[in-house]
């Protein structure tokens, strides 16, 4: 049995904790938030402290709280023993100060508090400090997903940025969607068939090859049509993203 | 019964021709292609021809090919009966040149050979040169499909940009996303859940409110860190797009 304690009671936290009381093979044993915020996601049996004296003994501490901030709360943990992760795309281990065994424990994916995960389908990429503590960070991480990797501190601050790709910006396309929708008075809906099965095909289809539309056609006529429909930074991002698309499947080559 | 002719053999075509075959209320009578391409694809009890010449009397024929062909095959179509529809989400009614009444059938959706789809969730745009032929068009879409939308050939071409953005743009955020990990020795598997989760939260959020990441948080340390690591035209598409999103944040005046 792996004896967690979660420290934080934000959007994570809260995925974290309840993934991890269905398994049979991690205990959350104590969690710590400085306010009794979003106290009423988390079971109450879970005991609660908002002082860092009280904090009890534990395989691993689970840091879930803003960027920002994690760098300077881990200093406060002033305990040797077990290990002490993050669950930062974006901080490097290393950025964590305090005096235990350091890691990463990264579940990739974006949560919010309203809808449920199912968190077996939710890659958790791990980092150790110390390779002997791999293995519990990895039987941790396999308690509740079905999709573990190792990645390096290096690798996950790349990964951050594809992520920002993948998710925050195709998330901006559809809103600039809405946009032009709205503009037209056209429902949204009529569009989001189209953009879950995009993100369906690339499932089992290479982006490269799932690609479709006048920009991959190299249909001139069209984009020009669209671009005259088009300002400011809408038609900004059309031409760019427009000319990215032409390029990768010119051979690199400008048009 | 509404009797059918597909003009065609693309995937539009082929889709339509499974989804008509499933109902009760839509015969396809007869189908036309230049030539015997995806024949394999159709159903072999649909009367095929690849003579104009022999095309029989129909109620709606469903031109469902190449944008740029429309209109000139339009013109070959001598006879004045029925309705002529094209499928297309960027050809305006009136490119259509037939003698016959006009209309447009257009089926918001990516489709691909391989993929199966559920037609009945596919929207589908309809419009009618004439009004008393829209009831006739309707019926057609709702025998396959729940989301059947009235839209102009001025709200069809804004809707069309509109899905540009919302499945071409997102594909390409998706494919330098790949590349970003392509370069770094990261499986892309670890993003695929991540994106399909991207779109399915918009089909209840709204992609305003759904936002998330360094641009809707205005986190300027990681953005310019992020920044650092790329180059070329990754760069310009994340500064670009990481402007748009702040813009759109902060009341739109520039930061």
């Amino acid at each position: 049995m792996i004896k967690v304690i979660i420290l934080g009671a934000g959007n994570v936290a809260i995925h974290l904790a309840k993934a991890f009381q269905k398994t049979k093979s991690v205990e959350v044993i104590q969690r710590y938030n400085k306010s009794t915020r979003n106290s009423s996601e988390f079971d109450p049996s879970i005991p609660f402290t908002k002082d860092l004296q009280e904090l009890v003994k534990a395989d691993v501490y689970i840091i879930s709280i803003t960027d920002d901030a994690i760098a300077g709360f881990s200093k406060r943990l002033k305990f040797k023993h077990g290990i002490v992760v993050h669950t930062s795309g974006s901080i490097p281990l290393e950025a964590l100060q305090c005096k235990a065994a350091k890691g990463v424990f990264y579940p990739l994916q974006t949560f919010s508090k309203e809808k449920k995960i199912d968190f077996m389908e939710v890659p958790v990429c791990v980092e150790s400090e110390l390779n002997k503590n791999m293995i519990i960070l990895e039987d941790l991480a396999k308690a509740v997903s079905r999709k573990v990797y190792r990645i390096n501190s290096l690798q996950r601050e790349k990964l951050h940025v594809a992520a920002v790709f993948a998710s925050n910006f195709s998330n901006h396309m559809y809103k600039i969607a809405g946009d032009i929708c709205e503009s037209n008075k056209i429902s949204f809906d009529i569009l989001k068939p189209l953009i879950l099965e995009t993100a369906k095909k690339i499932q089992t289809i290479e982006p490269v090859i799932a690609q479709t539309g006048p920009a991959r056609r190299d249909d001139r006529q069209t984009i020009q049509k669209h671009l005259s429909e088009l300002e400011g930074i809408q038609k900004e991002i059309y031409t760019l993203v427009t000319q990215s698309i032409t390029e990768t499947y010119s051979d690199g080559k400008k048009l």
